[in-house]
């Protein structure tokens, strides 16, 4: 699918189809206090035909993972630590909000392209493994992508989409 | 896919395959100043598997179609009268911001998932037609689903995740 | 899909998804009195991928689109200028014909593989917009393909296929 | 995909995926001398993904399966008995006539959607066995579904399509 | 594609995208000292198209997942404690036989429909969680499948096709 | 799908698209008197999207094709000559032996990715024909992927997975 060519089968290695590391936390001391880290597995013969991926989130105390989607993938988390609000919002006309409180060892499903976030409620750390039902899913995080986009989209049109004035608009592209 | 029955072969109809208005202009007097009519050819033999689906979208003067996304379609779009600036921006790491005016006769590709609007730049209506690459490609307008949602997204939430402080979400929130 | 190397999605440009000019009417001065003007974007990232092509088929008074088939696409069409004819016949064993007068504003879908025709019926011209379920949707016209292909098909087989003598199948064959 | 209710696993035998009597030969004597033996197994767990169909064809001397399509299916064609002229057309513009004489043990493929047809060329009857790529492939007979659609395609638009007066059309609708 | 009902998307809620207890220990206490906890979600709205199931495996010291395929799953594992010796096998002609020791955060791939293994070789219990690549994966334990089926394989046969004597397989057949 | 490059449509001859030889029997004098003839079409153009593939399969009197699985292709197997016993066995947790006696012209189904096996139950040779839903269907022999593998799966693991002691292991694992 992506172009890369496959390996020779005879040539393939152990290592080919392992990755190590995601026990170990990632650094959440950003400003949203979260943390994404991927398994990389290059070069596998018939990855481009690989319909899964992983990734470990670590998450600060009340950190956030921002509202996001991904384009080309179903997420499906697991909390290993803490205790998770999760969240997303159903398509038009209804645009229903979908929440839980997660706790250690339950497991949620975000449906394909629709817009999610995590919120970390607890006083430590929380860490989560998510499944994605693609290797390349896509990331698009919405106040990064409407507001933070370069160029800028038109401040005008920005005014008019979200109903508010121009200068709270600078005022978010001023942020990302 | 949608668990539909088909309809029997022997049985179909010429009015299983067809629509008829699609040249009627729209009603764009709402606050975005536009107007999608969706072509529905519904209970069509082999609809399930039906890859297309086509739209006819009429803008006021500087009416736009706000920032949203389709999770499960690509769109083509031709404008069959007026001017149109449009653009989408590509998912992370890049957020880019691709732009472009269309006038009579021209034709743009967005993106599966990508965020993406319209807006007329004329002093006159403006008439697209979009085709999609599925019968149901789903809408998400992003103002409505991250400040409009039912029941809301918290505010505390939101308001890191854009970076603004708790009035300004309270602002957005009730316009939508 | 097709092979051609995806662009960098860092060098993508907004004319790598626009293409202009679907306004210009084609020549219609062939025998058939018909011109199809294909919506051509190259090189496009994630072409591959695309699935969706567009083409404006203008139509001289009484000019038809003769029957054809498209082996990877169905066809969905709106006519945006005229009146026309259109039909097509199922497959074994019911080769029903189902058929429609459309005008100005209608809309008519033409499943995957199914042999079809367009034929203006007014004294203008006529024009339509046809999006087609594949960015390479194939076209089979029947009677080139049937009697000008290279080299003939036996005129013997001809003839027996379709059930005329030897020199009806010539006549054919000289058409084409 | 076709809607029928899958058997419950426990409850399939192994008549679910047996079928006899492909060793029987079919009755060749219509017009065209050839008859189609389909390998039915129907409400087999799992039918609705089944990807693959079997057929045998028989063909008196000199018989014809005359020009045709499959919508859905790639054909795969082994000569068991006699020898067999075949052929098929590439899609526009080249309209390339790729024909091959295959002999008892001969194999030959059949590209998806393409027109296509076999001949017997010897004196003796000629048996063949093709395997489909779907359960469902379709069948479109060329002459049958332009000549002898139901109701018929306007004799004017037929006779300008194959370029040919308005009693050789007629002529042609008589047959089928 | 299984067939179950969709639900109304106005009706569905957060607990039909939800499961807990995945923290929760398996019991190891049979022969093979492993134990898999499947996160079940029914009559989520879409289930029918999700492409991700998740798996909790627990192992006693020393237990094993024995030789075992996914006819319609790829598999991603990661080791959440402990130390796990996994493997898979090539198909033919090579029959390669791919293993590596993971330890606590190591994460490996078993490609759809090859035969694979786990065991914990240490002297603490393991856990590892495993998404597969479908919501309905499949499982085929090879020693169950070929010795333990309802009725039994052919003693002959199975004599022939593992170059045993019978009285070998009356063994094994003896233990499934 | 598989990286090679598609031939030119304008280059493609009636060669690309044939093979000759599937009516010679193949030598079965091997341990199992079997022997598979493959149809190989290498570089067809649109060889990528080809979704079948045709053996001959000829069994010595008594000779089996012992127990294996296609990881990526449902069998359908058609007795030209002889009578064939066939069976496969379904997935966990049934393990049911689906098992029929077939003579000549009687066809057969195995399901993508279960272990199955064919046996010639007469006197003199049988031939049979199958077609896979897969230009690259994959074969796993289960009792050389198993007890054959290279380098050797531990000895250890296979008597725990089978059930029997280490010599019984031993024993096996030299044969294969």
């Amino acid at each position: 699918m992506n172009g890369m060519a496959c390996k020779n089968p005879a040539m393939v290695q152990a290592s080919d189809f392992a990755f190590s590391g995601l026990h170990i936390p990632g650094n959440t001391s950003d400003a949203m206090g979260f943390r994404v880290t991927l398994v990389s597995m290059t070069q596998i013969p018939g990855l481009n035909t690989l319909r899964i991926s992983l990734v470990r989130v670590d998450y600060a105390p009340w950190g956030i993972v921002p509202l996001h989607t991904h384009p080309r993938a179903i997420e499906i988390l697991t909390v290993i630590e803490g205790s998770l609000e999760v969240g997303f919002v159903t398509s038009n006309p209804g645009n229903r909000h979908i929440t839980k409180i997660l706790k250690k060892g339950d497991v949620f499903v975000f449906p394909v392209g629709l817009i999610h976030y995590q919120r970390n409620i607890g006083y430590g750390n929380a860490v989560a493994i998510a499944a994605l039902s693609s290797q390349n899913p896509g990331v698009i995080t919405i106040a990064n992508t409407v507001f933070g986009s370069k160029p800028d989209i038109s401040t005008d049109l920005l005014a008019k989409a979200f109903q508010v004035d121009k200068s709270a608009v600078w005022q978010l592209q001023a942020k990302f």
